[in-house]
């Protein structure tokens, strides 16, 4: 494994298009994975993991369970494993996901296709 | 577990004394600790694990294997497994670090005092 300082908002003027994942790290069988989102995605649960979100950029509403918590820059949250949730961003936003290898953006949604790509970058 | 939205600057504002980790998240089995430091660290690995070590604020200067990397506030690092190294915080310093449970802030090191304490903040 390269060693290396990531910085993350270098790493975030990377990114030219939403919704595409990339990798950024990896912790053990942990990836660090970036992504810009405008969107309010779908519902889902993610059954085997906890999984966390981290804002860089914008605000993330995110939706737990019929809750909705607000994720401004510098701020984290663990989804516990098998919570229904989706993350609304009105805005474009950027965020960082901390979450086992193999997890799919989509969870248990059903009738979806997952995000497979992952480069780092 | 609590559900919560962590503002990691106000959580480093609650940090009293130097060199007494916090813990602020949980993922999995994983742990999300907040440090305040100004020392420079004894060398030490962890055998069975990588660790990430994400600044804060201040600067962190982090020797693995007798290359010095500097670290910036929005940057973070991942220290392999095994691999010998030490963080130095010349002035004071605020780094989350995220590490399996029971992981030893002095790793393998011997005839030092692991720090052992280690409350939700």
């Amino acid at each position: 494994m390269e060693i290396r300082v990531v910085n993350l908002l270098e790493k975030a003027n990377l990114i030219k298009n939403l919704h595409e994942y990339k990798l950024i790290a990896e912790l053990n069988d942990y990836q660090f994975k970036l992504v810009k989102a405008k969107r309010e995605f779908i519902l889902h649960a993610h059954e085997e993991t906890d999984e966390v979100f981290f804002v860089i950029e914008g605000n993330m509403k995110l939706e737990i369970e019929g809750t909705l918590y607000d994720v401004n820059p510098g701020e984290l949250i663990v989804v516990p494993k098998g919570k229904i949730h989706r993350p609304i961003c009105k805005e474009e936003c950027t965020v960082m996901l901390i979450e086992p290898q193999n997890t799919l953006n989509t969870g248990n949604a059903k009738n979806v296709e997952p995000d497979l790509k992952l480069e780092w970058i």
